[in-house]
């Protein structure tokens, strides 16, 4: 589950780090993605913030099956290369212990122009949150909880054919929910 | 028109950098709107590219009116804070001589929450391409022009009440038009 996974597909940088990586070295994966033919770089960093729902965090724990991962990320650069005139694309995400205020995850995507390079950012965020199994712990002061993305789970429902209509908003936090053995087999075959 | 001019208005870092200071250094600003609340950066950077329209460009160079420029700059951030629950917003734009593959502008937005960065971000280079008055003269292998921008030209419309339609889909590259000095005082006077 840990160890470094590295892909290069056509121009694309896709790294998922090894707990003993470090911080994400931003540097790196944007300059992946300068092109003099680029007029636009457009990158997200998704941190750990220190309260969730009320609760002081004190970290994050992040766990893939990395082969799974890493492929589904090279689909996902893919997919934003065939949908926008994307030059470069860039994802690095961290497995292990992220910090109050450290990357878990950082994108980067360049083309000529600005709109372009926005909209395939945010493409492969939402695709990393709803489609990469990649799983979260919420480490709070009083205890610890898997977290399973919101959207991932809906991704899941659908890809399952049993989706129970949910009236709130989408939203980039996902709800809580403890992850048992069964709900985590479940969880991979449904990727 | 060439001195640095720095604003800090609430928790937002806004700096028109002059031709002097050399390449942005984008770590500044990320930093500046890293928070321990924030669970999203977006950041956008505009690049020299070296074609347009076929011509290779070798370099751009920014002139700016600095104290309008800045005082808009710091109106921007304030919209996408009155807009968006963002935590902290830092820009930054260079002067002077741009060479292909460096950064002209930078923005980094921070919020609880990504979409909220993202749209942050988006709007603040979107306004800074549309209102604020900053030029660009493209230097080509072959000679040289300075480049309104389409999007200030049709705010610039809209602002005196005489807007041609116009047909063309909107992009961020702007139309390239000579700027005599009675244009150049007409440009001033609509911001």
């Amino acid at each position: 589950m840990a160890e470094e996974e590295k892909v290069e597909a056509e121009e694309d940088l896709i790294e998922i780090l090894e707990p003993s990586s470090g911080p994400i070295d931003l540097a790196r994966y944007v300059d992946y993605v300068r092109d003099p033919a680029a007029g636009a770089i457009a990158t997200f960093e998704g941190t750990t913030r220190d309260t969730f729902e009320g609760k002081r965090v004190v970290e994050l724990r992040y766990e893939a099956y990395v082969p799974m991962a890493a492929r589904r990320l090279a689909a996902v650069c893919a997919e934003a290369r065939a949908a926008w005139p994307v030059l470069r694309v860039a994802v690095a995400h961290r497995l292990g212990t992220v910090g109050v205020g450290e990357a878990s995850v950082f994108v980067a995507a360049s083309a000529v122009h600005r709109a372009e390079a926005m909209a395939a950012c945010r493409y492969v965020i939402d695709e990393v949150k709803a489609s990469v199994p990649i799983w979260k712990k919420e480490v709070y002061e009083n205890g610890e909880v898997w977290k399973e993305n919101r959207e991932f789970l809906e991704r899941r429902e659908a890809a399952v054919g049993s989706v129970p209509e949910r009236k709130e908003a989408a939203c980039c936090c996902g709800s809580k929910v403890r992850v048992d053995e069964a709900a985590t087999d479940g969880k991979n075959s449904a990727v």
